[in-house]
């Protein structure tokens, strides 16, 4: 994983990609899977959308920080396994033979075979509407990776892989954030 | 336009698509573009994040209700060209030639030359961080469209088509909501 510039980790999550999202409470590491999820700002502020029935809600309100990591298409088998057991009886890092990684900023652990990965610190949480609002802390990327197609939830058990690109650049110009 | 179970409005926005707002206020009707959304539950229920700098959010704060229309990648020019004006001083129908078609609920017009369109009301206004809480009450698809794909935006001005499907319903059935 090398350092991405932290202006331009939201750009990892505008697109709206599956995510998971590490956690480590009581030092045991933990994994889930969400799809409800969204930049708030460029900074990078992300929110994620998650209620109390699972271990994740715990530790992201005990701990108050997570990693994002953005998976790519050919881990899309395990990114759905890890969302449908619990951390409660599962060590979801063996489990899927995924390899944690020492972040620099958060206790949570980086996920080495992801895309990228984001450090963040809760700095919110609207308990009303099960909202955590993160802060981007370190941003890192594997410039190296073969796969860097994302997937998207369609909620229905199917997903939608990354597909062509287009760009309008020249068309958003004064709209697009400094250094992207 | 046909009518779309609204217990299935969700997956046109989980995803992460970018998606079109239109607004009524005062008897002018307005577009917003926006890539800033999120589902929220499967009532369905989503967050929308703006500001205070556009005249939509002045609209959504007023007469709180909406319409989510979801543009097809045909359209990504007048999508993109759509957020980079202002309808203070553009009719944006008018100028994208962009057909309203009077909604059911909401004063908001549907947008016509869309593959789906979300009648929304807005149910909560989390100031602090912009976030708008909407609950869809009416949905509707346009069976016949030919063009499907969806975009998804970057952040710098350039958007991922759509691609391929993958199908792990069978990995995901623990965890899907009833109905879809």
């Amino acid at each position: 994983m090398k350092k991405l510039p932290l202006k331009k980790a939201f750009m990892l999550l505008e697109p709206g990609p599956v995510i998971l999202v590490t956690t480590s409470a009581g030092g045991k590491n933990n994994i889930m899977t969400i799809s409800w999820h969204k930049v708030m700002d460029f900074t990078p502020q992300f929110a994620l959308l998650t209620g109390p029935c699972n271990l994740s809600y715990e530790a992201l309100v005990k701990t108050r920080e997570c990693v994002i990591a953005v998976p790519t298409v050919d881990l899309s088998r395990k990114v759905v396994r890890i969302g449908t057991c619990s951390g409660s009886d599962t060590d979801k890092f063996e489990k899927f033979d995924f390899t944690p990684l020492k972040a620099k900023a958060v206790q949570a652990p980086l996920i080495k075979e992801c895309l990228a990965n984001i450090e963040c610190r809760v700095t919110d949480h609207v308990a009303k509407h099960g909202i955590f609002v993160l802060a981007g802390v370190q941003a890192w990327i594997d410039p190296g990776r073969k796969e860097r197609g994302t997937i998207h939830a369609n909620g229905d058990g199917t997903f939608v892989v990354d597909g062509r690109r287009i760009n309008h650049r020249r068309l958003m110009l004064s709209k697009l954030p400094p250094g992207v």
